[in-house]
């Protein structure tokens, strides 16, 4: 029993042994070890404080740092063993700076916790974690803004409801997805501004006794600021559960974005071909070329949102300060990070190798796409837009009747509908005049998206934080 | 048929009857005419661009103006009547204009949709929302910071996993809650800025045409920026999502506050009594005096995230642009909204009339509290933390096995797990100078605690927005 | 103070005033009282129970009886009325009864707590909602596979990864979803058992005391089962979750039928028309025509699977036996059988009156879809269907590299993939020799979706529960 | 780019290379390959329907059979080696067929698909765990009964809203829970029948041709059905979602009771005291003793069901058949199974080693918990519960004013509330004789808890599914 005492941290209490399935419930070494290297870093921080708080000497800083340097040298070579015992990273990390420098590693621990300890790792790691989501995201919208600034002038159908709509440019298209995005970017970077808050220095609950310099950790850790609040500091997961939400609302876009692409490569719409890099096969049907790629970037969108719903259905059924109950943030913060690495990338990828047909895009524009501007000439000529709608309505109306197109009612037939319609009216009937109408901010004439694309490319210099 | 005609938005084309239970179904009237007064003023806007885009005379605009107020002031004294037929606030506002002034009424909507005009609605009506909710937020910090202003010498025992950790301050207790709230109120602010960017003029899908000034209209409804592509602003709900999800962790704060002050409410703890105004009694058990305020605060984290996940999932199942699916938002929206204002007015309610027993909370604190001071007693001596940890832990046995307190064993048996221990550690044994130890920022000394109440006060001052 | 005592159920105890917003807050009666007919029910049986208890003489018995039929008018009238002080059914229903009889009333609630009255209550309604929607269920399925039966011989394509897959009959379509539903019907059933035990008689916690009979409610109220543990009884509510997941998996299947739905009836497939009963028009665009009742009827499984999680949520943060938190279960209740009682009607509307484009639908199959078809023609001649895959896969894409059909490949063409092709193969271009392969159970051919629409008849006769 | 042909299951058509993210994210063998047994159950099936249809001879059916036995040995040991290309179980298993067997490995997957193969695999590795979660699950309920059975004259106070109600049996306590445990154990056999229906001969989507027996294929797996429709087969996750929704429901279940447990273990309750097996201890605050396995029991309801909503999301969003987002079903699957697999083990330990400080729960109950029997005394001299219950509140309220316990009120100072009060009032206050009274079904009596634990233990014997 002796030998089992030493193994654990809160030494010489505990009299009963530990049930095996409970001692595995319990750890969380398989999944927090990933976060080797920002416990290494605040250690390393912390250690400089107790020398100042003269809790160690400049020497046994000096072996703790160097200590520490040689386990993350263990860790970066794939050699650190894991051992029985080591139930999470941080006593991983002090098992080992036990094994290489002696008794002052006992003193690293002083005036810290687990509490703050974990949650100073977290905000660490989730903090670079952040920086390359960001390069990810950073480079989609890149290559979105760009294919829509080259491929300006394709139309296609504008569809609403899952029905066409109007005729819109594709770049307009890409840049809807290219604007949603840069919101997620934004709050991406507001949500950075409150995890990067050192807790370091909050204890288990109490706070830090001992003149712990928490200014210096600050420093030290590049943390914008300090929390306020001990046992806020300590019990307190918001970081987590924004950063989940985060992952949910921007993969929610991606998925809207796959669904339209999905459409658009379908047999019946037929307007993009993607890439084999970003398809598959069926291992029945030899014809198939299923766009795998679009599915799983769709489906990531659930597994996000049901690590955030868990996480804080957790969070919810908790007391104030530190439970155990916290140790579910880790698995969903990295499982929310690995997967919005993966399909940001894997969007870039799509994005920058799909062909579009121009040819079946246009030739997918229809007359009575334009129905609108038709009820627009008749508002041009003072007609009520309420009753140019119902006008134009009834236009619709008689060309299905005759199975005809809606342009190719003569202007007798249209006068049936209103007596304004002269051969003027032929004017109507012109794609690439009808998408110039609309001039106004945000709108698909040429001059608007271009506009856009301005926008977007100012905003990516700017985004250097 | 002609007279079914007149009462659908999209006049002339239809040829079938609507199902009643679909009529129903469809309809959003019932709960969208909630936001009467922000069309109202999303229409007076428009005629004025209208007006300027020379679509609407000056006389018809001054007649629509005039119009608009009159339908004002009937929803303000509760006159205005629904119709069958109206199936949204936009139709119902729309047929009853045309009532007052006739003919004119048919220009209003003009270069606009239903897809851009109820977004305007909502960004209009949440914006108002938000700055009430923001009002109650800070009343509700504000009571809280005064409280531990006031009660800042009171201590109890802080908990961790439920146990008692370590002496704190009552005072330290209540900021920790407000801090988290203040960080809702920043997130709060992020979002009204992405709330309050203006999506009129962006049509169904493809923008506006005829020259309607967009700018006008931003100025006119006081947004902050007007959307960058009128697909993403017609066809995004990111701002109601952001929402939805604000409220959950927002809730799920107060709900943890909740549920602390529900176990210190109990006999058992009898840290604090609830005042009657906010408990209620058995309908069977004459002595019950149940914490009803605290359990239904505790409660609403749920009912809001749900509308949450609601909507979310809604969402993700989305090609992009308006689908009908999107008409979900609104409710989601109203419900959280009603829900936030009323637990932050009821948790005001409850933290101003609480009434603390501060006998019963210091009785509360025991030795065994100040293990940890025991250990501190130790590397103030030079023993490694870890080991001091293991003597301590020794002494917290050896008591433990005697039934008797922390403090109570002697010098001498204190000796039996470590030399080092002579008659000085009965200083040790001193709750108030314990909580003096955590000096540094956040921690639990009275000069820590105090500077929080004043960073927060400093803050809250700033909160002008 | 006296006034305000009676008022309350709790009686003369507390001495403080009601914050109103509290008040309102805490009432339930405004969604509660949906449950009044289900209220008076379980207090009719109650008085029952109390007579042979010898709580209640006879005659105050029937007094109690006759009064809760006078209520029981006035409610089915419109006429009750709800006064200030009623928080919920059970106190307005008491409050009523009091006022028609007097003195008596006060005995009826002796031994009961609102505890096991509001879950009788909610029990009582569920059942009866439960059976309504259990009919609108059968209808739906009924109408699917009548129409499956008539529509047999219709071809189409199916899709995998929403890519044309192989052909299918129309109907095999139709069944798969009626397939679905019914296991749906199976769960509904199973709940049904477990919401169909009687919990009055379970007090506030400890049980009931004075020998009421729980057999006699239970025969009384029509219940199968007796609850076997009052704390159970009164505090769990997997009945109400088990409910709300149900509403939820039944939805989603729900939605991804739309989903199917809305892409056949885009103008890309064409292969569906709705009727105008189940469409709308835009305010904006003339010709268009949207299937809001599909993206309603696919919106709707968010919305209710919203209020699963929300319940969920709340409902995991609980200790055992009542809490007010709690309340929640009914909102969420009846929301989700209003959701669910509207979608079935609407969706059985939109299956009964769609009409479907044979001839597009036909012209949709082509010969690539025959690619599995073409390895099986190997197959049959011995070759491994691994081989056999990559063969019909190179002759796609021989076929492709010529922008020729895959079925005008000639015999040559096609033996420079496999010298086993000889002029035989023509057979395989055959769509309806080709579903007819498919017969075993399940499958696509005649015989098979017969006998699925003979199974699904067989077991739609069997559902009388 | 011939030898990369040869690696994928679709061989010769693609010519372009794939992006290695995207094989990554595309490849599920990382965790699909815990079905390895199912998949070589399946395909042991599956080749024996192939030699009855005579699409392999005998011979190379054994072969196969041969084969798939050393896979079965080298995973058993293993040694089996997963290869890149591997992209799932079923790829892996075939191509170590082929490389053990040859040329016949490649008529294993005549006219079936991975679309049926995969759902065939996950029900038979599903209904294995349930089967284990049925053991896991009756060995927790029997560990409360046979405790219940043992402790019964335990008695301490019961909650509601986290007040003391009642004084009520810790039987009664413990046995409410394992009655709601049965239930979930109930819905898991229903669960399992609807698990255990054959998919295979479903193929892609059509179903199977070439005469595949399925009546064959389900004797071989044990199945109970065939299913029904083979879109519904390939493209339905119901069994999943449903048990994933199981799962949620059943650690709800579990948090509930583990957080009384937590509770009754706060120092301020003291009515128990976890084994240490079952407790850890603090890295900073040597006497603290947590319940981390109660929290850790408490967390996971939200984990598994933060799966439930994710899956429930990603289907939402789909429409019919087999969509690659199915993926997303088995990472989830396997997580719940797992967490409930330990969760359910850790209770048991936890129930079967927790100590209750009888001492401290009796003296726990107070005469004010009698509030209710003194409002009986007075019913059972005629009294109106109403008028009764009023009366009794007036003593409470007597009592606090005086500062003295309910039962120390005189019977002078009783009458002031009510005249009917006598010398035989010091009956009421017997907490023995107070919960006999609740001796209905369900109550909390001893006759009453003892015919539920003889109720249990009949239903626990019948469990033999």
């Amino acid at each position: 029993m002796a030998s089992t005492e030493g193994s654990k941290l809160w030494g010489g209490r505990f009299v009963g042994d530990t049930d095996p399935i409970m001692e595995m419930f319990n750890a969380s070494i398989a999944y927090d070890k990933r976060m080797w290297d920002a416990d290494i870093r605040g250690s390393k921080a912390y250690v400089k404080a107790l020398e100042k708080a003269e809790l160690v000497t400049t020497e046994e800083m000096e072996n703790i740092l160097h200590g520490m340097d040689q386990i993350h040298d263990e860790w970066s070579k794939g050699v650190f063993e894991v051992k029985p015992g080591d139930e999470d990273i941080h006593t991983a990390n002090e098992r080992r700076l036990k094994e290489l420098i002696g008794e002052p590693a006992g003193k690293l621990h002083t005036g810290r916790s687990r509490n703050d300890q974990v949650v100073t790792d977290m905000r660490l790691w989730l903090r670079d974690a952040i920086s390359t989501l960001k390069r990810n995201a950073l480079q989609l919208i890149t290559t979105m803004v760009e294919r829509a600034a080259v491929e300006m002038d394709v139309l296609f159908p504008g569809y609403t409801h899952m029905q066409r709509a109007q005729p819109i440019r594709w770049s307009h298209w890409l840049l809807s997805h290219a604007v949603a995005l840069s919101r997620d970017l934004e709050r991406l970077h507001e949500i950075r501004r409150r995890v990067n808050v050192l807790p370091l220095g909050s204890g288990a609950i109490a706070g830090t006794p001992f003149n712990i310099d928490r200014e210096l950790l600050r420093q030290e850790l590049a943390f914008d600021d300090i929390s306020i609040n001990s046992m806020d500091a300590t019990g307190q997961r918001d970081f987590v559960a924004e950063f989940l939400f985060w992952a949910s609302l921007c993969l929610t876009h991606l998925s809207k974005m796959a669904e339209d692409l999905m459409l658009y490569s379908t047999k019946e719409f037929s307007f993009l071909v993607l890439s084999d890099a970003y398809s598959t096969g069926s291992s029945l049907m030899p014809q198939k070329k299923n766009a795998d790629s679009l599915e799983l970037i769709r489906s990531k969108a659930g597994r996000v949102f049901g690590r955030c719903a868990g996480f804080l259905m957790t969070l919810k059924g908790l007391p104030s300060t530190y439970n155990k109950d916290l140790q579910e943030d880790k698995e969903a913060m990295f499982d929310c990070y690995d997967t919005v690495h993966a399909v940001l990338q894997v969007t870039t990828g799509v994005l920058s190798t799909i062909k579009i047909n121009r040819g079946v895009m246009e030739a997918a524009l229809s007359p009575d796409m334009l129905a609108t501007d038709l009820a627009y000439y008749l508002v041009r000529k003072g007609v009520p837009f309420r009753e140019a709608h119902g006008i134009s309505g009834k236009a619709v109306f008689l060309a299905e009747s005759k199975s005809i197109l809606l342009n190719q009612l003569t202007v007798e037939e249209l006068r049936t509908a209103s007596p304004l319609f002269s051969s003027d009216v032929s004017a109507v009937w012109d794609y690439s005049s009808s998408v110039e109408q609309y001039s106004a901010p945000g709108g698909t004439a040429k001059s608007s998206v271009a506009a856009q694309v301005e926008h977007l490319r100012t905003w990516l210099k700017k985004q250097a934080w």
